[in-house]
């Protein structure tokens, strides 16, 4: 097999076989393949596209290109979350503990944020002691112990993936539905877990900027999970505004724990109870309805509280942190960011909120860059709500004070206040499953 | 200005601005630009296209790559005639005399054969002494003093295009009307002639397969070279069989004589006067059957021959060889191929005896191979002829007694002999200009 010959068929238009696929996959890891001759073929399937049967052999090939983890002896029980990447996005600290409760075994590996979207591993950094770093026994111990672990990633997991996401960074190839769908689902594929719900953002602060291309990429990656031998399911949900009231590490961390205590309702209680609800519904057979009842009354009974600090502890995480939230240091400068004029907010870029949290210390603009755990926003005011001038909108919390003046700038060019109520958005855009 | 968004606007099916390919060719050109990410824009215009205005704009900053040769002392009589390759295409060895005893002037570069075509340069060193490098100062005087040289290519001419094709050809890129005008074309531009015509090939041995995907190429040379500043015309030509009687080196430079001395019509005659009269209406405005009126009388009257005389003497050739033929050495071996039934030649497949003579000796299968100069095929009966069994096909020449089973297994699979006489078809497909 030439691999000219492969790309001369994907630009005409073809169709790959599988075996065209893995000598693709497989030599490109190795590195047999070059560089030019793969961004060639990754244009030509960006403009071409891929069929159903392609996008699954793609999928499956990346997904065994390096280390897979092993969760067979969870039977139909191990289950998985991924979010396409949001602002103030603390759901897996709920959803988890939430399906552990529930019987679903959660063997979570995370990702550390970068630019505007934080990652679950630095938040739960955030509680003392908490070791994201687990040997293989452990971390399937604990699982299956008590049913939830999150880890960070370790292990060679998919390197076609990462080899090929590079390449797509640099040549334009990124915006593909075939090669987004492959690229998050091998990951997911290779992570294990037989039960998957994805949440796919949609608005200014996600990949997706709307219902429809949320929907398209949500839609593609469903069939292609299914085709590779597992169970997904994909929720639509709102990033117009960040979720939730909190954005950094620690902050979230707190609300997470409100939300678990009962003390919180809200959009991030909804995105929350719908996702552990699907996932739960996958795993065990039962109604959407049914499912959602029992997440509920898991939250509502302190049980999946009680998982959170049960996990927290075995990983070896201070659980009196859980307990008393007033326990996370506080950021040592306050700022608030008020309204200039009464309306109503008319909107509120997510994704600039973000960068505001990454320049007070929150995030990372590079890889290199150190976290401070205890920065970050709390969102007061949202898009639809009523302001009058001097209004608190957003508290910046912070330890480098020449940061404030940067990020203020941020949040005030983030929120738009106008005249009259905006219409509302939905929070869910749709389910597909 | 950034090489992503460049690959990205042609993704999408956009028109590139003049500043943006003049960054891409440069930038390649220098090896700013890697590999990778020219691949991927290359596989773009590949699918997407360029428009007239785009092509012009790459092909003339490929054009000015790298050394260009200014032909401009010679006014509007510099000319210059192209092939985009056929088997025994000899036709420079006439048309270049001819026309400059008609006035022209014949700046030419060549190139040397790979692969099924053979090329001017290593058919013009058959000829004992013969120089196929000489200064730029030699070079345009002998052109200025009797109007024709022929020389290697030199210089440092099209960079951009030579890293371009190179790129092309391993990554399935070639195959695109806008990049083959732009390689093709730039070279024409950069060596300098004012007069431009295009020999297009069509059939069986030429890289356009139908006189449809010829003419879609040709008519696109001929609007970017004019949009480009040149005088341009292209001729449709047949390549469905071997063009005239010889394949080869010396036999060919032979053929060329005979057919200035008058000796030989025929398919050869016929395609080298078409040219070299669009050649002479070019740069003279006079009508076409007015040019062609004056080539054929060249020709007649002996005025060519003896300009073919003159040049080959000038280049250091040993000009005997011109006067009598038969001083060219001979290959040690001859073997003939015979019909093998009675019936009518329906097929001859121009490519595979391309491929026969290179067994024989005649072409190189990689750039290091050598040449032998007298080896080659002489071509008895063509497509259309009647045969019956025994009847001689066609003799093959060489010094490898070896190769002549190998050879001969080429023949006979390239023609086909079937019961009636197939349908004679073109030998001009067209002109264009």
């Amino acid at each position: 097999m030439r691999m000219y010959d492969v790309i001369r068929k994907k630009r005409e238009g073809g169709e790959l076989s599988d075996a065209e696929i893995a000598y693709f996959v497989d030599g490109f890891t190795k590195g047999e393949i070059p560089d030019y001759q793969a961004s060639a073929l990754l244009m030509a399937i960006c403009i071409r596209g891929m069929t159903e049967r392609e996008t699954v052999t793609l999928t499956d090939r990346m997904a065994r290109s390096g280390d897979t983890v092993d969760l067979s002896r969870f039977g139909d029980l191990s289950s998985d979350k991924h979010s396409t990447g949001g602002v103030g996005d603390k759901t897996t600290l709920i959803v988890a503990p939430v399906v552990a409760s529930l019987g679903g075994k959660m063997a979570k590996m995370s990702g550390r944020g970068l630019g505007h979207t934080g990652g679950t591993i630095d938040k739960l950094e955030s509680i003392p002691g908490y070791r994201t770093a687990l040997s293989p026994d452990e971390f399937l111990g604990q699982v299956g112990r008590i049913g939830i672990s999150v880890i960070g990633q370790s292990g060679n997991l998919t390197p076609a993936d990462k080899k090929m996401y590079a390449l797509r960074d640099v040549t334009a190839t990124v915006d593909s539905i075939p090669l987004i769908t492959s690229s998050i689902m091998s990951k997911k594929l290779a992570a294990g877990s037989r039960n998957i719900v994805l949440d796919v953002k949609v608005g200014s602060g996600a990949f997706m900027k709307t219902p429809e291309a949320a929907e398209e990429l949500a839609r593609e990656m469903v069939k292609i999970g299914k085709g590779c031998g597992r169970r997904v399911a994909a929720v639509l949900t709102n990033m117009d505004v960040p979720l939730g009231e909190a954005v950094g590490n620690s902050v979230e961390v707190v609300e997470a724990v409100r939300i678990l205590k009962g003390e919180l309702r809200g959009d991030l209680y909804d995105v929350s109870v719908t996702l552990a609800a699907e996932l739960v519904s996958l795993f065990s057979g039962e109604s959407r309805e049914t499912a959602r009842g029992r997440v509920e009354d898991a939250i509502a009974s302190g049980r999946a509280l009680s998982v959170m600090r049960e996990w927290i502890a075995a990983q070896g995480g201070d659980a009196r942190y859980i307990d008393d939230v007033g326990l996370f240091p506080r950021a040592a400068h306050r700022a608030d960011v008020t309204a200039d004029r009464d309306g109503y907010i008319v909107s509120m870029d997510a994704e600039r909120i973000g960068e505001a949290s990454v320049i007070l210390g929150a995030g990372r603009a590079s890889k290199e860059d150190e976290i401070d755990h205890s920065a970050g926003i709390l969102i007061r005011r949202k898009t639809g709500d009523s302001v009058r001038a001097g209004d608190v909108i957003c508290t910046l919390l912070t330890n480098r004070p020449d940061s404030v003046p940067a990020a203020r700038e941020q949040i005030v060019s983030a929120v738009g206040i106008g005249g009259s109520r905006p219409d509302e958005k939905p929070l869910v855009y749709g389910i597909i499953s």
